[in-house]
């Protein structure tokens, strides 16, 4: 049987809000949370338009998720994200003990496996998920920036 | 010259915060965030309270603070915090570039020190302050629990 939501389908649902970062001229990084395959919680880089370092689309779709589960646990959801996490997000992650994280593009300057950063032990990673997609977006920001 | 702004003073202050937290049944830690001498934002451990593993004090801090000052950096700030930060909270502490941490007791077990996680390099942090008064409110919060 065909299960249309697979994680391409979720990795592009957190696309679609890198799409709305970049368009408010924020670094585009999206990221959705998901539980019993339905979108509990959705967030976009807002760390400009906030004026809050912290801002991120991990840590934004954290506290919608737990807000809306009224759970600080997240031990039953993946959290798809466009970019590798940084190691503020991989620790919000280890406090939520999400249970999976599926991220696209790689973060070789800040992710949190270059840092040699951790997440809960039973947090389940996979990267690469429509990684050239996540960097195109990215890359269109940067080229932005240098105009 | 005496000078009554210094850092005992103001971790007195985000002890006050983390007696907050432990009238609240959350674990008792506390930060401000000091601007010129002047308390610009503070903050208490919310985790219970919010449900959100994030809502830890320095990023609660950290949040108005930035919101506070229009910017999203806080090098001319100095954090004061009764426990050394987690991997998150450094992370926030990185990107806000905060200029100086001060905190209180260590955390052996998940303090951003032991697991080889990273502040700003241009953060300076001093520990140990007033480390006694913190260490007994969590020995308080950790005795009240097994009760």
């Amino acid at each position: 049987m065909i299960n249309p939501f697979d994680d391409t389908y979720f990795m592009k649902k957190a696309l679609q809000e890198a799409e709305l970062a970049l368009a408010a001229g924020e670094v585009p990084v999206g990221a959705v949370i998901v539980c019993n395959n339905q979108i509990i919680a959705k967030g976009h880089n807002q760390v400009e338009t906030l004026n809050d370092a912290t801002a991120h689309a991990e840590m934004l779709a954290f506290t919608a998720a737990t807000n809306f589960l009224g759970s600080k646990y997240l031990k039953d959801c993946t959290l798809y994200v466009t970019l590798e996490p940084c190691q503020m997000c991989a620790g919000a992650a280890y406090w939520s003990q999400v249970g999976r994280i599926v991220f696209g593009a790689s973060d070789e300057k800040r992710g949190y496996r270059h840092w040699q950063c951790q997440v809960h032990p039973k947090t389940e990673v996979k990267g690469g998920v429509l990684a050239d997609e996540s960097e195109a977006l990215l890359k269109t920001f940067f080229e932005n920036m240098r105009r």
